[in-house]
């Protein structure tokens, strides 16, 4: 399954709507962002993907990692946001 | 039960080991952040929070949420983290 990455200029609806999609389909989601402006927008697309999924009868929740990623040879630390149903 | 106020000076360390204390005690605690320095030390406590209450045997997800709050007679939208065990 894809990763949603987001960047601090990601629409916050748009990626609301990714999450919405693949929590549909595959009851599990996985957005990853670097950086406080991305993570920012990354939780306010799942308060907004909420929304959106409630009226499906969806309840979902987030559940915050650290990831590593590599980025042009450069290790920087990312979050990662796993979103599934209750 | 007190809100947890976060800014984006908290030493996000500080911050997991106050989500973890009521979740230990209440099962349930609110985060709140406004603006997205704020946010991220937020979903960071958050991460380091599970940490801390995977050794108790407490597997917690975060519920992301705006809500509208008065500063100095203004009104702002803020972030509010609902901590629970799933």
């Amino acid at each position: 399954m894809d990763i949603i990455k987001v960047s601090a200029h990601s629409r916050s609806t748009a990626v609301a709507g990714a999450i919405a999609g693949i929590v549909r389909q595959h009851k599990h989601a996985e957005v990853q962002a670097i950086g406080a402006g991305a993570v920012n927008q990354a939780i306010k697309a799942t308060a907004i993907a909420r929304g959106y999924l409630e009226l499906d009868g969806i309840n979902i929740c987030c559940i915050p990692f650290f990831t590593e990623i590599q980025i042009e040879d450069q290790e920087r630390t990312a979050i990662k946001l796993v979103v599934e149903p209750r």
